[in-house]
């Protein structure tokens, strides 16, 4: 609805780029020209970008956001931290969180990087602790890390982990099997750790043959099926560590023929927009994503203003998106026995 | 397999903050010991943060990528870009193109940035010219604008909705319907005209009440499907001006119990992930997005260097993925006629 410097040009009677001299007050300009133009501006209420410079040089600064693009969580999270900084008036800026620590540190460290959200740590990372030491204001969004008590956003993975086995034992399964993400992430430690707690006290056992561990990407899902598909012995269901590993089993099941949930269930991690599609409609457990992403600015904007003392870790509760993914079998009733032979009472 | 400021710390027995303050030759850190330490830390091959960061400030500059976080083609493009970015040492900001025109050239203008990549421009935008008007180099991506020649690196659009339109008429469809991009949009009407135009040479009309013109989004394919489902009569195939419309409308049309191809082919446009996966397995236009990106920042690297003239759009041929989502009915061979009542020959 504004006016441009069209607007402008045209009612004052100049062309653009002198529509744009005069605003700047350049003396190239005859005085009385720029002062014509700046009333035409005035009177149609065009902001002009040296206005809109001066007001946000004035109040925005920049926070570089450290993601993982082999990730597709990268863009669900960079999604929502735009919007959220966006509400704060801060500016965001993207590094790409692989190759090595220096290279990454440089990066951070190199000039106009006011704040960093990073969400790629390991658990062994330095580089948290390195940004600590040069004052560089830091949060950890998704993951955190052991070395260093620095502030932190992050979901319930245990928890979640603990929910995905309950709901599959709920819906009758007990040859259950899992595709874990990578054991040197706080999320892909804490969501197998809650799976096995789940099972552990229901006192079912957990097959080394039927766990995997990897990346969370769509190729490890995929290649956990494939090294399935061939044994004698299934499992009913797979709790799958994120969704895009569950999307992946459930694409190379389709591929060689098996029906979800009829011939193998499937649970996620992440609630990604994509599970909730009906050719997938995949039972997972919800991170809150929202609210997550809002902690982190918070506690960014808390630190980059010296308001905080010691590093914390917010952690946000999960909770289960039920669909369909997770059913035991076609049979709407639950099957109350068949040959389980993997089943053994561990506890009493 | 650098070292770090602990192993500087450890080597000359000291602690990580002195190591930091002593390789900035702080004062306060006795001269002995801040020699101790640089020469620990050159015997370490240690790189401080102060020498990337100089290194950094030499060589980098700062290009604002404007994207639409509505459309999950963003993410696409800004993985992409980030990479060819980083291979010539220039660094990413990212900008959301919605909200008005006045604040996104704000921010443009605001402080820090060096270039701008534009991929959310409607045909009418009076942004580039603004842009343009103040010095500020910029790449249209993706779609272009009417207004001016500035800078574009885009797809054969039309073309590559001919191909659609191609793909569909060789496999024996004569009944089709489209759902195509928004009409404001170089994607949206170059993709409808080139469709319009396969069709045309064929013979074949499209009938109004089979097309449906909308955003780019999943729900513009649902809501499509869902109109159509209704109708007494419809299409056997229906091309999507992109690839998250088609995933739209596969799923839309899943949940409704139709199968696809069998009731319903789709074709779409981009060739997205997504678009392999065995659920979709969607036939579709692929786009080059390496090569476009790459000639993005080229574009915009001699831009910033003074070494370009006039605006110039290059245009990247398409081709088409083929996958089972286009095919006719169930049956192998091609079926030579059933009732079509809707094929009018318009040409001899």
């Amino acid at each position: 609805l504004g006016s441009t410097s069209f607007d402008v040009a045209r009612a004052a009677g100049v062309s653009q780029p002198t529509v744009s001299r005069a605003l700047r007050d350049d003396p190239n300009v005859a005085a009385e020209t720029r002062e014509r133009v700046h009333r035409v501006a005035r009177e149609l209420g065009y902001v002009t970008s040296e206005r809109g410079r001066s007001l946000s040089t004035r109040s925005t600064q920049r926070v570089a956001m450290v993601v993982d693009l082999d990730n597709p969580l990268w863009s669900l999270l960079v999604r929502g931290l735009h919007n959220s900084l966006a509400r704060v008036g801060l500016r965001l800026s993207l590094v790409a969180g692989r190759g090595d620590q220096h290279a990454l540190e440089a990066q951070l460290l190199g000039g106009g990087i006011d704040g960093v959200i990073m969400s790629t740590v390991t658990l062994a990372s330095n580089v948290p602790k390195e940004l600590d030491e040069r004052g560089v204001p830091l949060v950890l969004l998704n993951r955190y890390t052991e070395s260093r008590a620095v502030d932190a956003s992050v979901a319930d993975d245990y928890g979640g982990g603990e929910l995905a086995g309950r709901v599959l034992l709920e819906a009758g399964h007990r040859r259950l099997g899992a595709v874990f993400g990578p054991e040197d992430t706080s999320t892909g430690r804490g969501r197998a750790a809650g799976f096995r707690a789940a099972l552990d006290a229901a006192g079912i056992t957990l097959p080394d043959a039927w766990t995997w561990t990897g990346p969370f990407d769509y190729a490890h899902g995929r290649t956990a099926v494939l090294d399935l598909f061939d044994r004698r012995d299934r499992p009913t269901a797979l709790f799958c560590a994120n969704d895009v590993i569950a999307i992946g089993v459930i694409d190379e099941a389709r591929r060689l023929g098996l029906s979800i949930p009829e011939d193998l269930a499937v649970v996620g991690f992440d609630d990604l927009e994509e599970a909730a599609w009906a050719s997938f409609d995949l039972t997972t457990v919800r991170v809150p994503f929202g609210p997550m992403l809002d902690t982190a600015v918070r506690l960014l904007v808390e630190r980059m203003s010296g308001k905080r003392g010691k590093g914390e870790a917010v952690v946000h509760p999960v909770s289960i998106a039920e669909r369909s993914s997770h059913l035991l079998g076609s049979t709407p009733s639950p099957r109350p026995s068949r040959s389980e032979p993997a089943i053994t009472k561990k506890r009493a």
